[in-house]
Formats: C-alpha cells, structure tokens, sequence
C-alpha cells in the first residue's frame, strides 16, 4: 500500500484528532518518535486533542499517562475520554439522585464529577426494595473492579426490577493487554447483558457522531474552526476512519496498530470505508 | 398510562424538535388540532422545528407540504431532514463529480444541490469502465423511482467492481402507507445490500447523534439555547425519545401515532427507554 | 385465549417429548400433578422422552432429579439433553486427545464419556506452548464452575493462538434461578467470545433441528414411529414449538412457564409461531 | 495451502455428498474432468448425492441440468435440493389448502407436489378478505417470477393481517450469475422481510442439520451406512463444511468456486471452521 509522509499532510490542517491506542501508543509504551511529533505540531502551530474511548481513567489520570512516558504537552484539556460524554449525559439527564456502576473505583470518578452518589454493583442488595428504589440510572464504566460471576448476573436481575436508563461509557468490545493478547472490554459485556435483558442502552464512543462533535465544540473553544481543518487519525477503518468520515473531517490511517501494512488495502477495499490518506505512523522522522 | 397535557409541559422551554409522522400528521392528513398548537406555541414566542427521517423531498417540498394543508408557518427553514445530513456528508467528503443513486429524480434533488454530477442507478451500464470510473459515492435517497429487480443487483455489482463511500439517507427500515399498511423503506433496502456486500454503509437520520445535532446548530442561529431548553417530541421510542435522551434533550412522547395508548407503559418497560413526559398528543385543545 | 385439556389432544399420539422446565418442574421443584401425567401417559401406553438444553449434569443425574422429587418413571434413558449431542460430535470428529472446557467438573462427564482428556480452563497455562499443542477442541459446558473475570479472556486468547472446533452445549443464553431472577447461561456467554474472537462456533440444542433429530431416533428405537405420531410440549414458542414445528412434530404450548396466559396469543401473533394446541399445563386433572 | 488429492481420500468412503455450485458446476458451465470423477466413484462402488441451496426448480429439472451437460449418472434420485425439505414441511404440518409463494411458476411446483393450491403473491387481493382467509402458509422460492416492488410490500402487508407459517425454501442470500456478478437470492429477500416484520421464518437448507439429515436418511435406503463413511464435499466453508463437521460426516473442502486457493488458509483460520481435507477440485486427473 503506497504511503504519504504524515509529516507533509498535517501542515494542511489546523487541528489534529488523535485515536491514542495504536497510534500514539501501543502495549510496549509510547511509539517510536512520538516526542518529536508533538514538537512539529507546536512549532507550527498545529492544536490537538486525543480522542479515546476509556471510561476507566479520569481525563487527568488520562493526561499523567502521557506525562509519565515523557510527554508533557498533552495536557488535561487536550484529552477527550468516552467517559466525559458519559458525565455529561448524567449531568444534564439525571441530575440528582444514585448511579449504580460497574467498574473500578476510580472510573466512578465521572459520575462523583456529575454530581451524583454512586454505588458498586457488588455492594447493591437486590432483596432490599429500598436499595433498589434509590437507583436512578446504571453505568458500564470498566471491565476491571468487580466479580464477574456474581455482578453480571446481579446487574440482570436488577434490569428486570426496575426501570433505568443504562449507559454504556466505551463501545468497546476488547482491548489488547500485551503484544499478543486481548481482554473483554466492559462494551462487550453491556452488549451481553443488552441482548439477555432485551432493553436498549445508551452508548458512548467513536464511531458514534456525539464522541467527534464533542471533541468538535472542545476544539472550537479556542477559536473558530470548519470541519475541513481538521485531520482525525487513527489505526481503525471501524471507529476512527468511518466516524471521521460521516462526521465530515479528513482521515488519516496509521499502520501502526490495529490494521497492518499489509493488510491495509484489502480491509479498505472489503470494508468501503475510504481514508483521505494511509500513513506508516505519525512519526515525523 | 398517566399522561400529561402538552399544553402545560411544552411552556417550560424556548424551542421544541418535533418528529412529522405519528405526531403532527398521520395517513390521513393533520393530526386534528395541530393548527391550533402552532398558534399556542407561537402566542408564548416558542421556537420549533421538524426532524424527519426523509430524503424523498427537499426542505421546501417537505414545508410546501404542510401549507398545502392550511399550516404556513412550518415555513422552509423550520424542516430539517436526514436528506439534508447527506447532502452536507456529499459536499464535505466528495466535492466533485459524479454520485450514483436510488432513488426518484426529486430526491436527486439532494446531491445536485451539493453541486454534484446525478447518475440514477436505471441509466448504469456496468460493463463501461468509464461510466463506473466517473461514479465517486452512492447514496441511498428513496424507495421509489427505480425498478427494485434489476437495480438492486445492478448496485450490489457495482460495489463490488469500484470502493467507494456509500451512503444511506434515511435509517428508517419501513413507513406506513395508509391505515393498516407500511411499506419498505429506503433504510431497509440499504441494510439487505450492505449485508451482501460485506462493507460498512454511512447512514443519517435519528436516532443517530448528528441529526439532533444539525438541528441544534440550526436552532442556535437565532441566539444562545441550552440543550436543556429544548423539547424532543416523537411517537417512537426507538427513535426520537432514545436520540432525544443521549442528546441530552427533555423528551416526550406522544400516543397518535406508533405507540399506542394501550401498549405505552409495557413498551417503555420492556425497551428501557424513558420520556421525560407521556402525552396524548400535541394537540392543545 | 382458548386452551384445550393436555388428557385430550395427547391421546391421540404415541410418543410425547417434554421440555423440562416451565413443563415438567420450576423453581419450586414439579409442577402440580406431573406425577398423575406420568401414570396416565403409561395406562395409555403413550411413550415419552425429555428434551432438555442441559450440559451441566449428565443423562443419569438428570433422571435422579426426577426420581428424588418421586418420579421414578423418568429413567435415565427417557432424557435426552444438549450435551448429548456435543459428547456425539466429540466421539465422532475429535476421537482423542485432550478437550478443553468452561464448566464444572461434573459437566466435563460428556468428555470423559467420549473417551477424551479434559483440560478445564483454570489450569490452562497460555505460556506453554506444549500445553496448547494438546489442545483438540473447546467446549462450553457451563456458566458455573469458573472464575469468569480470568477464564474468558484466556478463552478468548487460546483461540486466538490455536485454530480449533468450538462447540457449545446448550444454546440458552439465560435460565431462570427462583421465582423473579434468572442468569447468563453458557449460550450466552459462547455469544460474547464468539462475537470477541470472529469465529464461528457449533451449537446443540433446540431450536436446532439436530436435537429432535436425536430424540426420534431413539424413539425410533422402540419400534417403528412417524413424525406425525408424535407431540412436542413445550412453554418456550422460540425454541420447543418452531423447532418442533420446522421438523414436522405437532406442537401443544403450555402456558405454566415462560409464555404467560395473558401473553399468549399476542406472542403467538407476533412471533409468527403457531403450536397446533395451547394447555394451561401438561396435569391431567 | 497443501492440498491432497481428491481420488485418493475419497477412495475411503462409502457415499459422498457434493454441494453443486462451485464443486461441480460454474458459471461456465461443468467444472473441468466432472464426467470422469462420476465414472472413477461407479468403478470404485462408491455412491454419491448433490445437495442444493435451491428451490427455484424440482428435483427432476435439477438433474436434468447435468444430463444435458453430459452427464448422465446424476439420475434424479441423486439430487437433493432445499426445496424439498420445504416441501415435506408443507406435507406434514400444512396438509391441505392454500399456500401463498413468492418465485416463478416452476419452484410452485414443490408446493403442488405437496399436494396444496399454490397462490403467486402477484395475483393476491389484500382488499378481499375471503382471498386472505384462503392462504395457510406463505413459502420464499425464488428471487425471479415476480415484481420486487409490488409483490415484497405484499407479502409484508399479508403477514400484518393474517397469521401464519413462513418458509425459506434455501437460506443463500446471494449467488452468482456469471464470473463477476451475483444477484439477491430469495434468502436475502426473506431476510429483509422478516426483519420488518418482526416475526420467525422456518428456513430449510445447508448448514442446517436438517438438510443433511434429510440426505442420509436417503443415503441409507440402499443399506446400512455410518456418518463416518460419508464424506461432504464443499466449497464453502460456513455452509457445506461447517453443518458437515457439525452433523459428524467427514468434509473436504475444494478450491474450485466461493474458496480461493491464496485464501484458503487464512479463511479457515479466521473462521474457525476445520474441514478434515483440502483438495484443488474434485477432479480426478
């Protein structure tokens, strides 16, 4: 597949959306040369976010990631997790009142942010009708912090006592957790419990059009912006490239994740979904 | 069901998005005492807006449509449908040349619009290379104006011998025809073709998040509105009251059209998905 | 709805085929009267069998869950369960070596059965390569028995290092737990890894035509039987009564388990689904 | 991919099983060497059947396809096409009366043959009642013989009325017409159909156990015959291979038609799906 220098490409553009997992990182830490690229942006003036669809981490836990590898321009308000669209929904549609969630700890940090008390699913009673009356919405925020065997099960049942609006905060089905190996992502669970309980939850994450326009009017705070001044980047056809797309912005494949140099041209002639342009990385070395 | 009256819920915000169908009109024309809503809405200085899932007709076809029927201030502005959400994805990604499409020539209305060359699938010879080379997006448009039999085949083999960006101008599957009967939407064809070809479709219309978003931007013109200000009202929960929700609109749904009076408080129910308020109809009399 | 006396319509078949539960028991333990059915079923010479999506117990811990609530003339070869079938699929296409499993100990019986090694996935060790090189087939047996959290993701990533069958043994994705609760079951969990891992998965039970195709045969064995002699009972219209429908077996719905009487017909009507008769229950008086 | 010689493995079994279409027949025409294979098995004793996705044209009209290519062995008898399990349905559960069709005259012949009035969609009424009343059943054969635009609103609108048992006489939703293109098959059609509708359609053909199931119990009129001695010959990995596997027959994939040879590998791979051989065709020289 020929590629384009992505060092040549973003002096066309105002702003840069970043996908972070397979672009600016992967499981080794951060890709090669990324440092530098950060450098080129600033020099030219050239804003950027990163868009990730994580509800596990809190936008500033998000940016210390960054910091911690050596990066210290990604600053907190240039991350954009799946998780803030999911505060934002409980802020502006529950207002007061209990989430119940599943997830660790510190991915309930969204909904303590919205204002709202919060309650682990493996702390929940199902027999005590109090306990359940208390509950205005139920939040899927990370694979990691409960038992699976008992809380999903618990989660279901709690489904069928009570009527809730349920959201899911990453539409993730996996996420890779070393060179070879994946792991159940908390959408994949929402999408089992989804199909067992036959309700319809509400979804936060690329490719969906509410992830781009939130990063969109984020962007647009520093000044005015049209949508074909921003390149979005990312290393899958599925959520970055499509979402991309619909939305309106130009697109930019990296093979240095999810989708392999060689396997690039076939996916996007079997997928229909076009990018703008097909680069190694974001490397600008 | 408990309901409530429109008239009291609708004095509470500054701009109401109503669905068309099952709200505003039905088989048989206007939903008795609609004219007076409009009166009431406009007497308190309420704003609205139509979101429809559409791309059959213009903006001004689909307004024209409702002074036919005695209701002139649905005026052109005021209407805001799918086809418009194409339209904009055409002139944003595509820019120049030629799109093919389903659909009748009045909905082709949509991409001339976007300055593009209009080739209806009827008139493809797939055995031209250079008619094929010159296509650059297909779009989806309506169900009629064209002969399912041969150009059903006739897209699915052109998908298959060019990629391209494919567009779906409205998700709806199926819409009613008169009092007992639907018929095959656009949306619904679109879905057969994309799982036989195997690739990835762009579709527009609610309750996907960049429809209430259009509507929002166009809301906006005419001066600063939260989105908390605004009130969705739909006959479908699957559509306007679960896009609504995520928004993060108020929502009411309304029993004249899709969800029947009998049946509300079970779908609401079994589907998880929750209006702010439940009423009769929008009628204010 | 219209139901019709179970004493009348059976007395016209030779053969009956039960589903277990919602039919013969429920969470309390037998329905009322099952015992009198028995008698009545033998005083008429009326042959019977059960049908059961079952892979947690074997065919003779499945007849003694009769026998120790007083039913003692379900004997253990009048049972015919899901893992029936996958134990057949093992001693016919994997023949020997070593099956690797999701479920209890006592669920791995259908694999020592078919004279093959049982590996249960808790003491797998993906790191080993010669761990994995024994590895023939995977099987899902059931939901209990595992850690969930760890042994689905190293399922998910043992299929993604060795290319092998995957069956699994009982097509339900849920299963009632007491009077208001249910639970994943292993259909359910199967659902998720196969959604996660792309490949494409063997199932057992009904609906499939495989499991009635099982069953006659060994109502077959007994002399010689025609489809039309026989009648499929069952409380579930998605799985006992298309699946006996689809494979030529009248079908009588009971309204003492999943389909409720007041739901009846409007899910008849729905679904498309249509038992030849419809009983309050299979009791006799 | 190494692949091993047809004339060798089937050499071990008793009876084989070939899908049709990319095994034996392409759009060109008979698959090079076909006539000495059919002449290599009579040597060597060894029977043989073809399974068909079809319900477009009988049993007879099947086999005669080959006879006018020259190849006279494939007597009727030997032929087994979806659209006779589809027939046995209606013989067994509809009995008498009308049967609603979609498809040309001759796959109307599966319904005449079970003895029923057949009732083309094209000329039904919906107005008259009396016409409704008739039908007792509605059967998917063909995607030719009727207008897609008028008659699949019809067949929508009929299973809004009335209810009643729907059958998919072949599951493929597409297939091909000549080197480059396909077509919608009848399958794809019903799918759309059923989704709109919202109800469960009865489908009969491969992978589902019923089809092979309905052929060895055929197989085994000449004389006693174990599934082990039968081997499923295919080109298709998620039907012909997969519902051989699943149903205990060996298979041996052949890289004539829908399987490349260059794929192969990676196909089987992704899929999951392992056939026990993989041979270049069925060629014998």
């Amino acid at each position: 597949m020929k590629t384009v220098e992505f060092r040549e490409i973003v002096k066309n553009y105002k702003t840069v959306f970043f996908d972070a997992f397979g672009v600016l990182k992967n499981h080794k830490g951060l890709i090669n040369g990324i440092d530098k690229t950060f450098e080129y942006l600033d020099s030219l003036g050239i804003d950027y976010y990163i868009l990730t669809n994580d509800a596990s981490r809190s936008q500033k836990d998000l940016a210390l990631g960054y910091h911690s590898k050596g990066i210290s321009t990604i600053t907190t308000d240039k991350v954009i997790s799946s998780g803030m669209l999911a505060m934002d929904f409980l802020k502006a549609k529950i207002k007061t009142g209990t989430v119940a969630y599943l997830g660790t700890e510190r991915s309930a940090h969204y909904i303590e942010t919205a204002g709202l008390q919060t309650l682990p699913i493996s702390t929940l009673n199902l027999d005590e009708e109090e306990h359940l009356d208390r509950i205005k919405c139920l939040v899927f925020l990370d694979d990691e912090g409960f038992d699976w065997n008992h809380d999903i099960n618990k989660v279901i049942n709690l489904l069928r006592r009570r009527n809730m609006s349920v959201v899911v905060a990453n539409t993730d089905i996996n996420y890779p957790v070393n060179r070879k190996d994946i792991a159940v992502a908390i959408g994949g669970l929402a999408d089992m419990v989804e199909e067992i309980v036959g309700k319809r939850f509400i979804r936060f994450g690329k490719p969906d059009a509410q992830m781009f326009m939130f990063a969109y009017e984020m962007a647009q705070n520093k000044g005015p912006l049209r949508k074909d001044e921003i390149l979005m980047v990312g290393d899958t056809l599925y959520t970055d490239i499509i979402g991309g797309n619909k939305f309106g912005f130009d697109t930019a494949l990296v093979l240095s994740g999810n989708t392999l140099p060689e396997n690039a041209k076939m996916k996007i002639r079997s997928s229909g979904i076009i990018p703008n342009y097909v680069c190694e990385s974001v490397a600008v070395e």
